[in-house]
């Protein structure tokens, strides 16, 4: 599971929740060193458990998470991108929350899969060669992409199926108590309703323009190569 | 927000993500010092931000999450207790997911209210005074409770619409696009299933013998004092 500045932490600890509590699980939290790392929102940091030369060469699973600020430094960084395509390459299973896979994207491994990611971001995925899908977690061969944050929980589980099979999943979901119950529903846009998903949009509205610069110098790139 | 070690992450950063996304949140995460603290499953560390000395005085909110071993050692311990009780006797809201509220039905903080916890040890809420409620997110006067791990995300919002109105909860719903869709129904004993139920309820049984017998004592305490 890899890690950078910014990323927002439930878009990883949802999926990790299920993904560790696995029997068999053996999970990395991976960045360039081991220095905690700050997540969005708020004053939340995470200790990376491996760097990129430590994390183990073929890997079941690749995981990357979203995060707006943060996202648009990595989808820049050769570094992180060289790392992602080198295991992603290998990886039994790549995947992704939220904008994670616009970084996904970035490091060349969308191109020409379906795939999703947080629905104000999802129409910068032609950008980088994916093709956006319908649905909340996107599985297209080996590539599994979830929607926004939240849906890292259904990714979760939806993951753990597929690494270890239907039952020990229902045993994780029912460990967690997965029986979802939102006190509102504004969970789409369309279930929002115009008010309230034009004020967010107009306050995403500069991070979506960083983003789509970051994807539009990074598809550049890929078709260079 | 409570840490300890052994709690488990997604019983916090669930919140978290709703709580600290509010334009006016400052929030703490308080332990006893500043070392990273080890949750679970897995490896995944988080930093405090505040000592129990620099956590203010005045909260609006407390929350205490969940976390099998971890949640015995704090049930136990004086300190934490006594930090709880006193600054809980001021917050605004006293809240908790998961096992958390055995810790505050520990420091005193659920005699005569009704609460909820995680549905495997939410039977043991009477040894400490509490009476048992049915729902997904429990609310009583200022006491919020959340059932298991995942209701965080519920209970988040609930909280949210309770701090800053139902409108700043809705724009969090949506840019955190919480409109779950499971892909198993695995989320209480019933849905799962008696198979499911009875392993799962089989390795979680030496663990709640042991946070049953921390009530237990914890309750004796409450009554003697």
């Amino acid at each position: 599971m890899l890690m950078y500045p910014g990323f927002a932490a439930l878009d990883l600890v949802g999926p990790h929740q299920f993904i560790a509590g696995l029997m068999e699980a053996d999970v990395h939290l991976v960045w360039k060193n081991k220095d905690a790392i700050a997540t969005g929102p708020g004053k939340l940091s995470i200790l990376p458990t491996a760097t990129f030369e430590e994390c183990p060469a073929d890997l079941e699973l690749l995981f990357v998470p979203g995060g707006l600020e943060g996202t648009i430094a990595v989808m820049r960084d050769d570094k992180v991108l060289s790392f992602l395509s080198e295991r992603g390459a290998r990886a039994k299973y790549v995947t992704s929350v939220c904008t994670g896979s616009l970084v996904l994207g970035a490091a060349g491994l969308l191109r020409g899969y379906r795939a999703t990611s947080h629905w104000a971001f999802k129409d910068l995925l032609p950008l980088l060669d994916a093709i956006p899908a319908h649905g909340r977690v996107v599985e297209d061969r080996n590539r599994i992409t979830g929607a926004g944050v939240t849906s890292g929980i259904d990714f979760g589980l939806t993951v753990s199926a597929r690494m270890s099979g239907v039952e020990a999943a229902e045993m994780l979901q029912l460990l967690n108590e997965y029986d979802p119950d939102p006190p509102f529903d504004a969970g789409t846009p369309k279930k929002a309703g115009p008010q309230v998903t034009s004020q967010l949009t107009n306050l995403l509205a500069p991070g979506i323009a960083n983003v789509r610069a970051a994807a539009i110098a990074a598809g550049k790139g890929l078709r260079k190569s």
